[in-house]
């Protein structure tokens, strides 16, 4: 029977829907052999080998995709060892989608070549306005680009000093005046930074953040986690910890995720102790309502951030300069006795950088469009979580000269406009030829060639790297490696005459990195 | 038939001989096999086809599982990339146990979920009064913390200078006229320390290193080798090898091991012309008389440390500062020619640093406990290798905060009292929740969130920690992240008024990491 | 019966149709299929199942081995996880050979478990006279050694400056009389690098390297790639990218193979533009005829390098000090406007060291031989890719010291003459017991301890390291690990007497490394 039938899927990404029973359960997870398969196959099969035969295959396939566990956000991935099966990159649109009180969590799937090879997870959170980003933290540093919105964040470290001061809310008087000390209605917590539409954001690995929405649009954030980091000794399964909320809808294929805060786990009664409250308000740090990770606040959320105390007209430059310096050295900075040494590490670091100023451009051409490089000499940070990030902007038909990075892997997210994108692998193979417009996410391997040229309308996108100094070699333009080699070596290698290897070399002397459109080229229409 | 039959031994040092067919390789076991699985599966298909089935699942099982070559102590683990499986964790004692002449060797099963993930093996070795634990290095670096007794240790590296006298021995005396320069009865060697219950002593890779009881009761260390460690560039298995000794005697199933030290592998002819020695030293070299590991020395050692030859009444305070620093700067360490240029890095560190020290108490409070923190601050060798340790005593009731590790995984072993411990992982599920007492190992996984509470006796635990920075992240107390956070996202996160979210923030805000037992807090015994 | 029908695929990228029958594909063997528990278990197993049962265990089989995509140059290699199966290394030739126009090929067999576990590839380049080697580059750090002939090298960096000036070529003047600024027929370039025997030369990952011999023999390179090289992010498989060339003829099985230059992932249109040039020209660019990776110039080439202008009669000293360095800090190299910041890193720096100076020998015997090494201390890109190398020279009978590597594996080849080799494992196994010559290769794992004794005419090697700062551990010789052990722990481990421990301890007092050859010893044949 079966052996007539198309044969099970070798290769887990591929559901065939013809093999109801012996479809590997997507989750199925290595150590933890899945029962139902295993049996739901014995049922299956006639009394000759084939059951046993195909069951055994299932089991060996289940061993060796070890990983899934669940499709929780917390646990979408699943890795073994690093892995790069790169003959085909495709461009990837999000194929888990949770559905929370305030916003949608979307995020690629981890188990897509690309994905496994860079060791990284993409998530696009959306958070509607007044909505509240449940404070969480990672297994691994991430950078997040806010695509749209503005809002309010928080990242918090231990041992980092309370220095924002708050107004406390309504109700809590008493209590304030109780603990006297704290004073005239005011709270105390960690610095909360403001984010708007281009900042980049550094979280790092262990960090709790949270978010809100205090603007009137939708505040999207398009975040890379950079699981392959040093700085996660777990293995690359992208996990998120929740300190409160839980259990949101997923849309596509799992009714209902199994999923909780961290606090579920533990007995009520050491929790009350910990904290030395009531167990009725440890029920509520447990409490899982449905809502998910981000949820409408009862009551308006006013928390002040500096920005909106001062006069916002120069804001762009107090962000790139004077004012947030002059809060890093401020003299309520200072604090003695914070528990892990840190206020002059990560406690006044800079986590954010905006990429859409455009005088800050370091690569502009009025005919091909510019760039903006944002790594550890611009944001520290970066040098302690090796991530980085390029915004870039290609003028319409223009190009982006071919050229491979050094030193990391990228992660393309397109913001706007359509480009056509080609990369080669190491045997001349093409693995990546589309045309990728707004919201495509595809990986450029470290070493891969690539060449992008703008369509009609221009090409904006966000690029997040794996190294904190990403270096990249162009094939065109004025660092080339064509102009580093003698020009006999080019008319050696390619059988061409001195004139034309000086073409070569010479023909964009004055551009580097981003092409004008040339006017004699000729445009082909891509397939 | 085989359904009936015992079972596939799984674990990899105990063959089955029932099994002639099916057998595994000694090598088999890594994942965890489920036998109900197994078991369903034998039932359901028919006799004829279960043998190939089960012969191949095996064999796939046996390849997936391709690393277990031989049973010794030196390669008792097998890994294969790295994995974190950790839905459930156990804490666990050891699982090996090789008898030697003058003491046993415990290990703990490397195959365990929670070890392979941290990378760590453990081991806890007993040396009798009067043996030696005979010269050895490892592939990773490690730390041992001296649970009980005394004796002296020598950690050798290459290059650094010989500067210890001690006593040579009767009957060398016509030799050592001939060689007059190191004259009058002495030997030359590399140091030597003094080590004690409460020690924590950091042994780099590849270096030798061996051990002398010479107290009166036995000597017990618990070892963690850091096996994940960036200075190991083989796989994650444990290797040691001995340069004396073999054959130990194993209990748990295997008779004999086969395990020789590292002459065994070389030719007479040459070893006897390395040495320029007669060929019998060389067999002596070579001898592998059953004595395994740890020996009885034929004549007492006596071998001198700094520390015996001075009075001993204030030693707490010899050990700490002056005379361990007057050492490392004494005349006698200089030395030109040495051959690696290490003499102002290994050669003169410190590797040992005592943990029981209870006025370097890094965290002290009379109601809850205590905790010695030892990181490359206090201990430098620490940041060269990467690793450090933290000595913690829980007072009766006591509660170690909810917390996690934003930068290592911790293996703990308990020494002493026992506690309630409890774990949760990323979706909030709970993969541990035991009491643990005295001689319980189990590993809390890098951002996996963790509360212990005391039991009516106290607690006393070690932990040996991934990172020589550790960093960990509590969620109450003065440095947590509740303290952190502004009140009006903890009010709106849990749905709670001001007031509950205040007393989240503030009820320990005089404590931190240890806490104390609260009176209104209700105990409820754990099943 | 399942024999027949549609195989499910075996290897679950490249679907295969036709399968005979089970044969694993030639690039399956990674995991030592063990035949015999293969061939019990079928003869147990009743003939209706077996087929089956195989089919599904070479699928297993074939899974596990994810990673063999075809055998080009370019990803010859076939890795996943690091392992290290190191029950018996064996000295290996290579087993693919790639004709060029110009020479050849050689690459030994990723697959080995010696190179699996260093994480090495191993290349042998032939240039013939004339010839060039087109520009490529690799996915991790390497180091070539040259065997023999001289030659010319570049290695090309983005954004280090253009500080050569080479003639140009007739028949382009027009040309360049347009573009005057270059005038007078001259082009510029990076700088290039005059190779000779001897000569070991690091060449970064990611950075274009081509190589020209000028000389009038054949130009012999030994390679070793670093693939498990942090600066190589994607998996362990080495991945070459060629400039130009293409399609070699392989023997060794294949009759072609499927390579190219990475411009034919390329449309034609796009590169036309990107260089601003006719689609003619793109065509040679990618034009693939059969030349493969080492082509015969029309015209030959003339790229001048320093030391050609200069008198060569102190070559060796202009090499060794001044001329490079005088050339280093000459004002011609510095240039304002580089575009990676780089012209202080990787720009000015040497990238070449020749280890044939007897006067630079780091450990010298006139009975046993002598040493060179390389480290980042005499050639400081090494640090900065972090391997290094160490030449060789046994004189005949001569024993180099049985030790250790604490930091590094290493990459032996023969260079001449032939030695025996033996190399012990953690427990006293045998893994390695050769008499190798004149191009062996074989690895030293990092920790196993090796000892060799060269034959009559006595033996020459180079090993190539995976550490910037190697460090071994001798055991015999005044810097062994029985010098640094008290006299009474050797007598107690070896149950020697205290004459015989000062035997081993001191008979090679005066020697280190190299041991001169005994006049006491009993050479033994080696079977």
């Amino acid at each position: 029977m079966h052996a007539n039938s198309p044969h099970p899927l070798l290769h887990y990404k591929i559901p065939n829907p013809n093999l109801p029973t012996f479809t590997p359960q997507p989750s199925s997870a290595v150590l933890h052999l899945s029962y139902p398969n295993l049996i739901s196959s014995n049922n299956m099969a006639p009394k000759s080998s084939v059951a046993g035969a195909l069951a055994l295959f299932l089991l060996c396939f289940n061993l060796l995709h070890h990983a899934a566990h669940g499709k929780g956000y917390a646990t979408t991935g699943l890795t073994s060892a690093q892995q790069c099966h790169l003959d085909r990159i495709q461009a990837s649109q999000p194929t888990h989608r949770i559905e929370s009180e305030g916003g949608t969590t979307e995020i690629w799937d981890q188990k897509e070549d690309q994905f496994q090879c860079a060791g990284v997870a993409v998530i696009r959170t959306t958070i509607r306005p007044d909505s509240l980003y449940l404070p969480e933290f990672m297994n691994a540093p991430r950078l997040a680009f806010i695509e749209r919105g503005r809002g309010i964040l928080g990242i918090t470290y231990p041992g980092c000093p309370e220095t924002y001061h708050s107004e406390g809310q309504a109700g809590s008087k008493g209590r304030r005046e109780e603990a006297g000390e704290r004073g005239r209605g005011q709270d105390l917590h960690q610095k909360v930074q403001r984010i708007r539409r281009g900042d980049l954001v550094a979280i790092p690995e262990g960090a709790v953040h949270w978010c809100h929405n205090d603007g009137d649009e939708e505040l999207v954030a398009v975040t890379v986690v950079d699981l392959n980091n040093q700085a996660n000794q777990l293995d690359q399964r992208l996990r998120a910890f929740f300190l409160a909320g839980g259990q949101g809808r997923s849309e596509g294929g799992v009714s209902r995720i199994n999923f909780h805060n961290i606090f579920a786990a533990f007995d009520d009664d050491i929790l009350a102790e910990a904290y030395d409250v009531p167990s009725e308000i440890i029920r509520n740090l447990k409490r899982d309502d449905g809502r998910g990770f981000i949820v409408n606040p009862q009551r308006r959320i006013k928390v002040m951030v500096p920005e909106e105390q001062e006069k916002e007209t120069h804001f762009e430059e107090q962000r790139r300069g004077r004012s947030s310096r002059s809060r890093r050295f401020s003299p309520s900075w200072s604090r003695e006795g914070a528990d892990n040494g840190l206020e002059e590490t990560f406690c006044t670091m800079k986590m954010r950088h905006n990429m859409e100023t455009r005088r800050e451009s370091d690569v502009f051409s009025r005919q091909a469009g510019r760039l903006n490089l944002v790594n550890m000499n611009k944001l520290p940070i970066l040098g302690w979580i090796d991530m980085s990030a390029e915004r870039g902007n290609l003028l319409p038909n223009a190009l982006y000269s071919p050229h491979w990075s050094m030193t990391d892997h990228r992660v393309v997210y397109v913001t706007g406009g359509d480009a056509h994108v080609q990369i080669s692998g190491p045997k001349g193979q093409n693995v990546f030829d589309e045309r990728v417009s707004q919201g495509s996410v595809f990986v450029i391997p470290q070493f891969f060639v690539t060449v992008a040229r703008a369509g009609n309308n221009g090409f904006e996108w966000v690029s997040f790297k794996t190294s904190s100094q990403p270096m990249q070699s162009p094939l065109a333009g004025y660092t080339s490696v064509f102009r580093a080699l003698p020009l006999q070596i080019i008319t050696n290698a390619y059988q061409i005459s001195s004139r034309e290897a000086e073409e070569l070399k010479y023909n964009r002397e004055h551009q580097t990195f981003l092409l004008s459109p040339s006017r004699k080229s000729i445009r082909m229409p891509v397939a």
